[in-house]
This record gives structure tokens, sequence and C-alpha cells, in this order.
């Protein structure tokens, strides 16, 4: 099988080296394009990156000379764009290179919410895929959710389909590396927690219900759950933590939660991606887990962990921690795995 | 107006260091006695107690030869005592106490949900201090509550009395400090959460509603607010951090719900009280406030801040985060104001 | 006596929001203009100013109108300018306020080792004020030195006065403040040390020479003390921690050296000046203190601390660490003792 | 090529969970006996160890039993014997198992300094391992250094053998891993530094003279290297990080350093085993390098990494930076390579 020329847009930030570093050795894709802004076009990637991940940067990319987006010209040369551009700076590059015949892979919030574009997480709405089919092509754009929202959206797929969830409150703790590279002054977090993230509570409460929807018509039919939000910033440098408390639907037993959340699976199609995670969901009965940094590696980063699952007498309230990785499974990761998803159903 | 001599049980821990730092130079009260188990007796308090709140330790204690509990025989000569024992070995202890004659302030957890035990927030519950008429005598306990709920209790005070609350969900992220001196290892929280405190969601549930409740017959009648609790513990050195969710009991403003906050006092015969704030509850406006760090020491650390109120366009779905001096106004700060709110009216 | 109206320059700044906390209340000059860049002009300081220091924003100044440097126009309403302007930007700025009659006090490292400009730390080298007449006026400049410079010349110039240095080791672990208000990502101290800040260890290996230099002729011949400078940064707040080796001219005793450094005042006219600490240098004899959370406050940041004062057998190789808060003491503290000093002895 | 069936002695501790860590999986040896103390005998190691390093318990100890120290009777069933037991209580029990037969390669401090101990580095004094011939048999005891003295060893060696160090002069800044498993308590190292660790400084001072000495008549001959050390922790995980400023011999040029601490490798005998690394000192030009979170892993945790690289112009004062992991080559891993290089040599 050959390999799949891509593009990384948005090459040098945060999000677009997470890209780089979890595209090194993919057994489907090969970066072929390494695209950011003028600013660095020309130069060595090694030099316009300075590098975030651990480990080193991977060899294959080091060396090869950052580009600007005027350089994408053949759909051909790089049919698949994985794009790290920043949300605002995102939405028209992205669109313009859809009518040009790319399929662009995002991570970018721009286009999240547009009727055609399906927010993809191929565990829980693989069906979405076929929205790309009303775009006006030639070529498309699937979005991935914000980070909070898709480590959100694992288990409450899982209760929903199950058992149903009627009411969602959730209280976030995020990381460092969720904010790019440098946005979180070491000065504001040290011995401190922000309150607030700008614009975060709006997506953790819509992303979820439009993945959780059903395709119909023109579009997607949100779930109707309602799901408040507040969302925090610690000093914590990667692994997005959420506090979970919710109604379920009917009354259930602490057994029957914590086995539809663990044996949670994709449609067949997913399991077996080269990303996708055994187990999208570990369920951990230490009562001191998850911790970010013990549990944000699950699975490379693609599974997310939950834990404290504690149920009412009432068998309806319902409440649980649930923690990933914000930089892979919550963005270039997930990205990833819907290019590999595509790629798997004939899409790309 | 002569000083109330006091004695403070417990007083090389944690707690008991800040009972000793807020007594310095308390207009009512001076420490006459430092109590503390038998592996500090005799010696020097300074040598004693490995010095844990900012600023030195206080002068006039720093060289009072620590006492054991045996010592303290005359309800005369400290007729106050402050216990910062901890849970478990306050009990047996603090009962004996009180069957001798002297006053108990404590801020253990073991007599807190005792029928005849005030669980006192002299803002929020004055009259429960009557409950001290009901115990065996000739002395008595009043408790203060669990540095969190302490917190929790004084918005919900505010919120309940006025329009009524219906439910209330808390995730708290909680300080170093409530864990004691040592009891929190650093490699367990460097970039890192810990998901799970001992016993802290099940004090959480349960005391405000006692706080809150109706004196009644016996005891307290406790106001039957569900309140849901997830208690986590997070890197910051001072300040319990809590986001709360509540339904209102029927629909308010904004402009509604923030003045009944900000304006919450307590009954006439506590403003004024050495260590009683002018306003219990701050609201901040700016989005990104409270955080731990600038907002902990609020009126010396005895005012709680509220901030980020979000209400839901119905009208009774409410948001906010509440910050609070776990240490001060959630420990010793308040049993030094619950124990100036019983002098001044007469119970000392 | 009445108050000198002065200007802060780069005022929205780190170090410009610190001279202006520390002018609040100040006893002799009073906060006149508030300076800074285009970005900010015409807005009030409470809006164009995200406020960094402990403590409120001065209420004096929360309202004031930012300024822009052509409006400082008449060395009569503002003779004294505060100057925290970056490096870079404020070299040609303060010199043409100097020769428009301004007396400039600069925490800036552009004109420091101008050789009419005094880097004056008052306990040290109070003569060296005399640079002053050598400038061409009207207006002059003072500069005080870089921070972790400041911090290691108190302790450095006790010794080399009293006993003498021959050689000195420094290796410091500076905190995040010292790099302005955003300048060091979260991310990247997040456990980790960055071994490297730029520019850090040649100002360190210098102006501490040109401080303790002999006024002569056109300027100052420093002091032939090798300074051999290792600076790293470390994710604590507030407080340059410095470790120093050195090498006594002569074999001394751990007495004498421990006298040195905690008897050590500056000249009378310095000493009671109203920023002036009543000792410069606190020794402590506890093995694990200084702390920088626990004694950057020593005398409101004005005093630094020396600790772990150890001599080899030989009696020459000493050993010790110094703290100091490196906002206060090292920067616009220092400034402002720099113009008190000016005051008392009638240049301004 | 059959396995050497070994024992860990401190199995359940901080280095005892590193020994069983490093030793999963290895080509050569397998865990065979967990010995602890008598609270953990009997238990299944995974109750009595709560684990601490990354990764999972190695699936193959989890469910071993934990023994104690009187069951390891027989040399010949677990010939090797690793011990990670506190300093102090190691002295006596490693004496007594050498005189039963066992061949004890221990990180403890007890037995570092005696004459006929070999404290070993193989890329540095291989040949010391004879001295175990010395000991009375039929078993024996080898070292390994404190972790900061192993750490600074490797270059210390490499520019001492081919040029000649006069003087060291090193700071320490120590990761919260250095000190066990709970004893640096967060709130001591949150926004701070703690500037004493007992004893470290005496270790720093005097073990890499006996590693770098001679061997002669009875035992080693120190190297005359006067070495001045100031030891400080500071909030970092894992990985101590030294500032060394030493005096070379002669004149070098800033090459010819760099050439030779890069190039340093131990004797043929030590290349290839399957625990040493391919280049012990890793040198990085980048200025910003090494830091702990980025460069600890190297090989494993097996190379130290040496940055920024100054020299005086004198040619002989030269300054650096090293890094390394501190429970890997500074404990554990040491000595699981020493006794890799035992059995290749045939003394197991």
């Amino acid at each position: 099988m050959t390999k799949t020329p891509v593009a990384v847009l948005g090459a040098t930030g945060a999000v677009g080296q997470r890209f780089v570093s979890l595209l090194a050795d993919h057994p489907w894709f090969e970066v072929a394009a390494l695209v950011a802004s003028d600013r660095s076009v020309g130069k060595p990637y090694a030099d316009a990156a300075p590098w975030i991940p651990d480990g080193a940067i991977p060899a294959a990319c080091a060396s090869m000379k950052v580009e600007g987006v005027p350089s994408l010209t053949s759909p051909e040369k790089t049919p698949i764009v994985f794009s790290g551009l920043p949300g605002g700076a995102a939405g028209p590059v992205e669109s313009d290179l859809a009518r040009r015949g790319f399929k662009v892979f995002t991570n970018a919030r721009d286009h999240r919410m547009d009727a055609d574009v399906p927010l993809l997480i191929p565990e829980v709405n693989a069906d979405h895929l076929d929205l790309v089919k009303r775009q006006q092509g030639p070529g498309w754009i699937v979005a991935n959710g914000n980070c909070t929202a898709i480590i959100l959206t694992l288990p409450l797929a899982a209760l929903h389909r199950a058992i149903g969830v009627e009411e969602l409150h959730v209280t976030s703790m995020q990381a460092l590396s969720g904010a790019g590279a440098a946005a979180v002054a070491a000065l504001d977090v040290t011995d401190n927690i922000l309150p607030h993230i700008a614009g975060e509570e709006e997506k953790l409460s819509t992303e979820p219900t439009k993945t959780l929807g059903r395709l119909e018509g023109d579009g997607v039919v949100p779930e109707p759950i309602p799901i408040h939000a507040t969302c925090t910033r610690v000093g914590v440098r990667e692994g997005h933590f959420e506090s979970v408390h919710l109604r379920l639907k009917r009354p259930a037993t602490l057994d029957e939660v914590r086995q539809r959340v663990a044996e949670f699976r994709g449609p067949p199609g997913v399991q077996g991606l080269p990303s996708a995670p055994k187990m999208p969901i570990h369920v951990l009965d230490a009562p001191d887990r998850p911790q970010p940094r013990r549990d944000r590696e699950a699975e490379r980063g693609m599974a997310v962990s939950v834990g404290r699952l504690r149920l009412d007498p009432d068998g309806r309230g319902l409440r649980f921690v649930v923690l990933g990785s914000n930089t892979v499974r919550g963005a270039a990761g997930q990205s990833i795995l819907n290019a590999e998803y595509a790629r798997a159903q004939g899409f790309v």
C-alpha cells in the first residue's frame, strides 16, 4: 500500500507540531509539505518551529523547507491537508483549499458548526462523514471538535446510547498545552487557577450535541442534551481533566454503567485503524485515578480514562471524572484518526 | 476589657499554627497555653513547631513551653480552648474537656454532626449557638465545618435565603494547605491533579445542610438541598476553588442574583466582631477572577470571593465559582469568629 | 514637606506597575504622570495595565489617563522620571529626557555602563551620585543594576570592603517575574529548569564591579573582581536565589564573615530613607533558609537574605546563598531608594 | 544464555520500584525475589508498593509475594541482590548478605567509602571492580555513588583524564524524585527553592574523587580534586541539574573541550552492555539545553547531557551545566549497569 502524501497547515504552531510528531512513521500517511506563515517560509522546519513535543523533531521533517499556502496548488500531490491553523485564520484558508480539491481535516473551530461539515469522532458518529458529499467540492472539510468536547463526548456517547442522558454538568481543569505554545504565562498559573477560558464553555455546551446528533435532511439534528459547563485552566502540562455530573434518563446500576462505558467501542470499520485505541475509554477503579500525569498517555494518548464512577441511590444521578490527552485525542490525533477512517472508507 | 486567656490544642500542627498566627495581637483573646502531643511537651514552641504560615512565629508564643492535655486542668485559667487536633484524635479529648468545663471551639470533624453541637457560621446560623445549652456541660463544644463546606455555605446561604436553591452540583479544586503540613507529596501534584480526597465529598454534601438548617426540638433539622460533590486536589498552596452549578427555586435575574450575593451580611451582632469581614462575600465581575493567588487574602482571608456568575435563560440554572482561604475562613479563622460571637453574646 | 511629583515611564509594564505599586502612599513622591506607548495613551491606567502586583491597583492611579512621552514637556511639573522601559527602547528616550532637564532614575540596562552614569546602590557607592554632574545636563540619568547583580552586590560589598574578595563564582536561579509580565511560558518551566537567560551572565559579571568601583577622573574604575556566572530560570514567582562560591583575599573565621555581612550598613545619609531597610542584609542561620517564598518579602522586599555560610578550613573559600526580591530591591525599589537619596542630598 | 535470577531489596520504596521497572524484560537478569520490610511481607507486590514510575507495574512482578530479608537464604537461587534500601538501614543487611555469599549491588550510601568497596561507574573506573576480591567473601558489595555525584563524575572524568581538572565548583538543583517517594512536601517546593539537602554536599565533594581515584595497595587513592558544592532542591519531578565551574590544569580550546566530553566512552567491555548508553555524555549546543523535562530521558536515562560550555579567554576557566536522570543513571540504572559489567567480566 502506498502512503498518501499529506500537507500540514500551521505546521510550526503547537497543534501543527503535534501533527508532525504523530505523523512520523505513520503507516498510511507521509508528510510531503509543511505549510506556515510568511515568517517561516523558506526556512528549514527545524529552525522555524521551536520544538515542543517530547522526543526529537522527526528527522524526515527537520530539514524540509517550510512552504506558504500558495504553494499548495495540486491536490494530486497532497490530497490530504491537516490543518493546525488557529481559529479565525483557518476558516477562509480551509474553504479555499476545499474548493480547490483538497480534503481538509481541521482542528480549528471555524467550520465545526457548519451544516455540511461533520464534527467527527469515528467511534461515535462515523455515519456523519457522508455530510462531506453535500459540500460544494471538489474537496471538502472534516472537523474535529474542541479538545475538551471530544474528551467529554466519548463517555457521554457510551452512556447516552446505552442508557440515555437527560442533563449534564461539567467542570473542566484544562492543561497548559491546550492554550498553544506560549499562551499561558507561568506567572499566571503558578500557585494559581484561572477561572475562565474564552469561548470554551460555549464549545463544550454545543459541540457534543452535534457529534451525538442524527444525520437528517440537510445536516445534523443535534441531540438535545443540556450541557452546563465551567472551564478553568490549571498548571498541568498536558491532559484535560473533567468532572462530570449527569442525570440518566432511566435508573441503572453502577455495574451496568461501568460496563457500558468500559465496553464502548466504535463500529467495525474504526477498530483496527492505525490510530484507533483498542479501548476508547479505560475505566479505572482505583479511587485516585485517573490523574493527568499518569494516565494522559493511555494508548498513545488516543484513549480517555474514566474514574470515580459514583451513582446516587436513585440510580440516575451519576458522577465521574474523565481525562484525556488534549493534544492527541483532543486535537491532532483525532484529525488523523478521522483521515484514516475516511481513507479506509474510500473517501480519499 | 481584659483579654480572655485561651488554649490552643494541637498547637504544633498546620491548623494549630494558623490558630497561633491569627491569635497574635487579637484584641479579645490571648494565648495562654499551647498544647500538643507528648513528643512536643516541654519544648519551646518555636522548636516543636516547624513554622508554616507566612510571617514569623509570634514572639509571645515562640518561647512558651508546649504543654500536654493533662495540664489543662482549670477552665478558669483558659476558659476557651481552640482545637486544631486531627479528626479521630479530637473527639474524645474535646468531649472530656467540655465535661470538665472548657468551652471548646473545634475545627475537627468528630463532633460536627452531633445533634447538640452547632456547626456555626455566625453570618448564617447565629441562632444555632443556643444548641450548646443542650450539651451536658458544664463546658461545651462549638464546631466549624470542613473548609470546603464553609466556603460553599456562604454564597449558598445568600441565595437560598433570598431566592431558594433546589439542587446543587459542586466540583472543588482544593489547595495543598488543606491537607496538613506534609500530607501531599510534591511528586504527586507536580504537573498533576489528584481526583479524590478521602471523606471530603461526604462532608461537602451534608455539612452545609446542617448549617442552613432550622433549630427545632432537640437539634437541627437539616435544610433538604441535594448537594452533589466531586472533590479534587491541585498544586495550589492556599485557597480552595469551587465550581458551583445550582438550580434556583424560582426564576431570577442576574442582577438580583448578583445583588443578593454581594449584599449578604450577617446579623448585627456579627458585624463588627474583630474577625468578621465587612463583606462576607465579594462579588468580582472580571471574567478571570477570582483566582486563588490573587483573591485568597480578601479581608485577611475571612471573605470569600464569587465570580463568573452565569444564569440560564430560564432564570433558574445558575453557575458561579467561589474561592476562599481554606486555612482562615475555612478553618482557624472561622473558629475564632465563632468564639468572638460567643463571647459577645455572653456565652463565655 | 511637599511631595515631589514624579512620572513613571513604561507604566503599564511589569516594572512600571511595580513602580506605581511602591510609590502609592510614598511620603516624599507622588505619581503625577503615567507614561506608556501609543497603544495605551488616553486610556485610564486601570484599563491599560492588567495589574500584576499583589494587592489592588492604587486608587489614585487607577483612573489617571495614560500619557505619551511627548506630553512630558516640563521638568517643573515632574522633575523626577522613573523609567521602567524595556532595554533597547529606553536608551534614546532617557537621553532625550535628561537633555530636556528631567532627572531620570532608570531600571533599564541601556545607560548602566555609560562612563558618566552612576550604577547606584546608596549603601554601597553613594559617592558615585556625583557622576551626574559630569553629564551634559541640565537633567541627568541614574541607573540601577540588573536584578541579579544588585542582589549579589550587597553581600559582595560587605565582604570585599571588610576582608577582600579575590574571585567569585555564582549560579543564579531566577524567578519568573524577572522576565516581565508574560515572557516565560508556563509550559516551559513546569517540571523544568531553563539553563540560559540571554544577556544575564554578562551583566552579572560586570555590573557589580562598576558599583564597587572607585570614582576617579572621568568615571568609575571598576573593582577587578573576576565574577564567573551561570544564570538559570526556575518556576518560582518572585525572588532571585543565588549560590555564591568565592575566595577571600585573606583568611577569616566564620564568625568574622557572619558579622561583617550581618552588620553591613549604608552611610548615615542612607539609613532612615523611606525605602531603606534597617538591615540591608539579613543573615539566616537555619540551614534551610533563605527560601524564596518565605524570605523574599524581608523588609518589604528591600533587604536581601544570606544563608548557608560555609567556610573552608583554609579560611578563604567561602560559600553562601543569597536571596532577594528581584522586582523590589532588584528593580523598582532600588530606583526609588536612589531617588530618595538624591533628593535627600539636594540633587533634586 | 540463561537469565541470572536477582533479588531486589527495599523493593517497595522509590529506588526499589525503579529497580523493578528497569529489570522488566532485562535480557540478562530476571527478578526472582522482591524483598521488603515486615509491613509488606506476604502481600502481593502490587498491593505493597504504591507504584511511582511511569508506566504500569511489570506484570511478572505485580502478583509476586513480597518476602523478608530472612528468606534470602541461598545465593544459588538469587546470586545477585540489588539493594534499594535506605541509607543507615542498608549497611548491616548488605554486609550480612555478602558474608553469606550474595553479590550485592547497592545504591545505599553506607558502604560507599569502605576501602574495599568499589564505587563503580564502568565507563570511568572499571578496574576498581577488582576491589571486591579484597572483601572477606564469599560474596561482596559493589556500590554506586550518590545520584548527584554520578551525574557530575561523567563529564569530570572526561575532562580530567584528557586535560586535567584543578578545582571545581558545583551548584545542584535537584529533583523531587531524589528524595524518595513522599519526602518533599508540595507546600515546601511550590513557588520555592530549598537551599539545603542534608548530607548531599559532603557526598558530592568526596565520592567523585574516589571513583576517579587510582587502585593501589589496599584500596583507592582518591584523586585530589577539590570539589566545592552547594546542593538545592527545586520543584522538578525528575532530573538533577548541576551548574559546574571548574579550572583546567592547562589551557584548552572550546573545541577540544567539547570534543573530549562528546567523545568520552567507556572501555570496550562496557560498550554494548544492555544498559550502557551509546554515548555516556550528550553535548547539546543549543543555548537553552539541557532542560530536565526535555533531556532527562536521553538513552533511556543512562546518558547525561552537557550544555552551555563556556571557556574563559585564558583557556582554563570552564563553565557548563550537566543534567541526568537521578533515578536511572543516578541510582538503579547505575547499579544494573554495574551488575552487567560484573557478569560480563565473569565476576558473577
